[in-house]
């Protein structure tokens, strides 16, 4: 890294023209760097080195390279994140060995407001487990007081998809600690959205995804860490073969590789790493104190000027910016067909159901001028009822 | 389809000057399209339709899209394959499916030739089911005989990665069967490689890797046939979001999407799939009964020509091409040292431990002057003993 930067760093991005991009929260845009990387592994690596590439290009690293980089935006040590795979099967695997490390609790711990794969991926471990565990999903603001002694494993994402909502994840992890139970925290909101201190808080796991606010790109893999003086000891439940130790031995049976190696399963997405490797240059020189700053700062104007503009809107997120990630909610009862609106005037957030507009901020590129300009547009929709018009209201598949 | 037309299609590939390549069975060549796709995904869809794209570029529906066009190579019918994930992961879904619907039974009949990772993933299922279930492994001439009641799951991969050895798909399917036992075939080394007949054999399970025979690139993503009457009752183990009913409805509960589509997991890796989309385009016109005879063809012709040149190989897949996928290997105590020589000539296989050199054949890139090529580049390593050179024996990471 070199010397801090000031935010924005536009010129890093391709931006299209007459967009006003708030959805960098479920897909980051393109940075510059990756389309030509991709056509590099795509032309030179691939089509001239072929299966030597694995070597003469270091695909077989790649995993590892660009986990050390995500490494250090979350606060962990080189060599504790690998990358692969979906955050739904992250969850599964930290979620599997978290379960074995506690074998005679019988709660998994979440809130009603992580996101259903989550749930969904903790469910279907449970079940087919042939176990008698229950996953259990107070309000998110009930979590610290519903771990006890019975809980085996509190998994939380630290900011709730649709609210926005911040988790107090010190306190959190501390008080699962305190309780004997493994914490895995989903940073799927929080990797290059805020400061992320995983070595610090402690958890044993975490997960996150990579095409948010990590601009990836559509589809780029998930990461997981493990706290290192756990990942030699982890059993996994997906024990493919590039976690062995010598996958190349081609021996009859399993050895996992040593650290967090082992979370690795099949054949790595090399051109969606390659991308994802390409899209990390971006953060070169950025301070995450600096973004943090930055992204308080457009969420609370953006706040500011859609209630004064807006007041049938109401706000869904806290109000205090110290208890909300990188984004903000408000909430109507024609959410959909207003977000429908604002889109089709290049103001791009996106809607949750039931009722819920969203909108990311990502201060690598976006500045005052765009969170108003939206602020603007959503005033206009609101003050026109331009959302009753028929073609918003109709709901194709959705993002 | 159009017109059936001659292979080989050298024109529809980017092959490397001076370079002969037998390696496709590992990694397939760079079809002509696949770059310009690439492109298009990156500096079209993600630059500038966004988030938008899921839709408006039809991302959403890749799996299954691309998953129609591999279930026309395999035999089966639209809407029974979908796209995703590894195919370690793929394999770890079919066979936990396959378990359920066996209960009463404790073996998972394999074989000792399958792929490491397939049993791998057996051995982690197993285990972190808590169950008592063996994964047996015979000889793979030895499976047709250990086929009884006790058998829940027969789990094969047709065509064996070291050898080209193939098995019966139709007779050890219908024995399965009579058995009563769930059948998994893993076709990582049949899809694009010969005929493959799915729905006809009447298996519940396929599974396979896109990377190889199919030329999706280095990491694309795998596929999953389950067989239409069943697809319906499947209690996925991997119960993602995307694999729901209604995911955008965002409920806590799961709700199997209907078919196979509850076999998808997390996010789709986008841009691999769109890749693996355009280079399927290879296989316009092309019969995979040609395709066949002149992997066929092909192969006898290298047999003939090594055995000819270099006595000192012993012919280690099966001599009656009837028995062999579309790779022929050889065996020798020099192997992985012969393999860099070959290599460091531009006749690229790879080698597998412990002593295998392996040569794959693609009609769709290949001719007979390719194949004799390579018998005489082998020849003059055994002649010339060139292979006893210091850096052919230095062994680094292989692939």
């Amino acid at each position: 890294m070199t010397d801090v930067i000031d935010l924005p760093v536009k010129d890093r991005f391709h931006l299209p023209e007459g967009v006003t991009y708030l959805d960098g929260n479920s897909l980051g845009v393109l940075p510059r760097g990756a389309a030509a990387r991709a056509a590099q592994v795509i032309e030179h690596d691939w089509g001239n080195e072929l299966i030597r590439a694995w070597n003469s290009c270091d695909w077989m690293d790649l995993p590892r390279r660009v986990g050390d980089r995500v490494a250090g935006l979350i606060g962990a040590p080189a060599g504790t994140v690998t990358m692969g795979d979906t955050l739904s099967v992250k969850v599964f695997q930290a979620l599997s060995a978290a379960v074995e490390m506690r074998p005679d609790r019988r709660v998994i711990l979440s809130d009603a407001g992580n996101f259903p794969s989550d749930l969904y991926m903790a469910d279907g471990l449970v079940r087919h487990l042939g176990r008698d565990h229950s996953v259990v999903t107070p309000a998110p603001e009930d979590v610290l007081a519903a771990i006890d002694e019975s809980v085996a494993v509190v998994m939380l994402t630290e900011v709730d998809y649709r609210t926005g909502r911040r988790h107090d994840v010190g306190a959190i992890t501390e008080a699962a600690h305190a309780a004997g139970a493994v914490m895995i925290w989903d940073l799927a909101h929080s990797a290059g959205a805020l400061p992320v201190d995983v070595a610090g808080c402690n958890c044993e796991f975490a997960v996150g995804c990579t095409y948010k606010y990590l601009n990836g790109g559509p589809g780029a893999p998930a990461f997981i860490y493990v706290r290192p003086d756990l990942a030699d000891s982890i059993d996994p439940v997906l024990q493919g073969w590039l976690g062995h130790a010598a996958p190349f031995e081609m021996a009859r049976d399993y050895r996992p590789a040593p650290g967090v190696e082992r979370m690795r399963v099949g054949t790595p997405p090399v051109l969606q790493l390659a991308v994802l490797e390409a899209a990390l240059d971006a953060w070169e020189g950025v301070s995450l104190e600096s973004l943090r700053a930055a992204s308080v700062a457009l969420s609370e104007r953006f706040i500011t000027e859609v209630e004064a503009r807006c007041p049938s809107l109401t706000l869904a997120s806290p109000r205090d910016a110290g208890a909300r990630g990188s984004q903000v909610s408000f909430a109507h009862p024609e959410g959909f067909a207003i977000m429908q609106a604002l889109i089709a005037r290049g103001v791009i957030g996106d809607f949750r159901a039931p009722d819920i507009l969203r909108f990311g901020f990502t201060p690598l590129y976006l500045d005052e001028g765009d969170v108003v300009r939206a602020a603007e547009v959503l005033e206009e929709i609101m003050v026109t009822e331009a959302w009753r018009a028929a073609e918003y209201q109709v709901r194709g598949r959705v993002t």
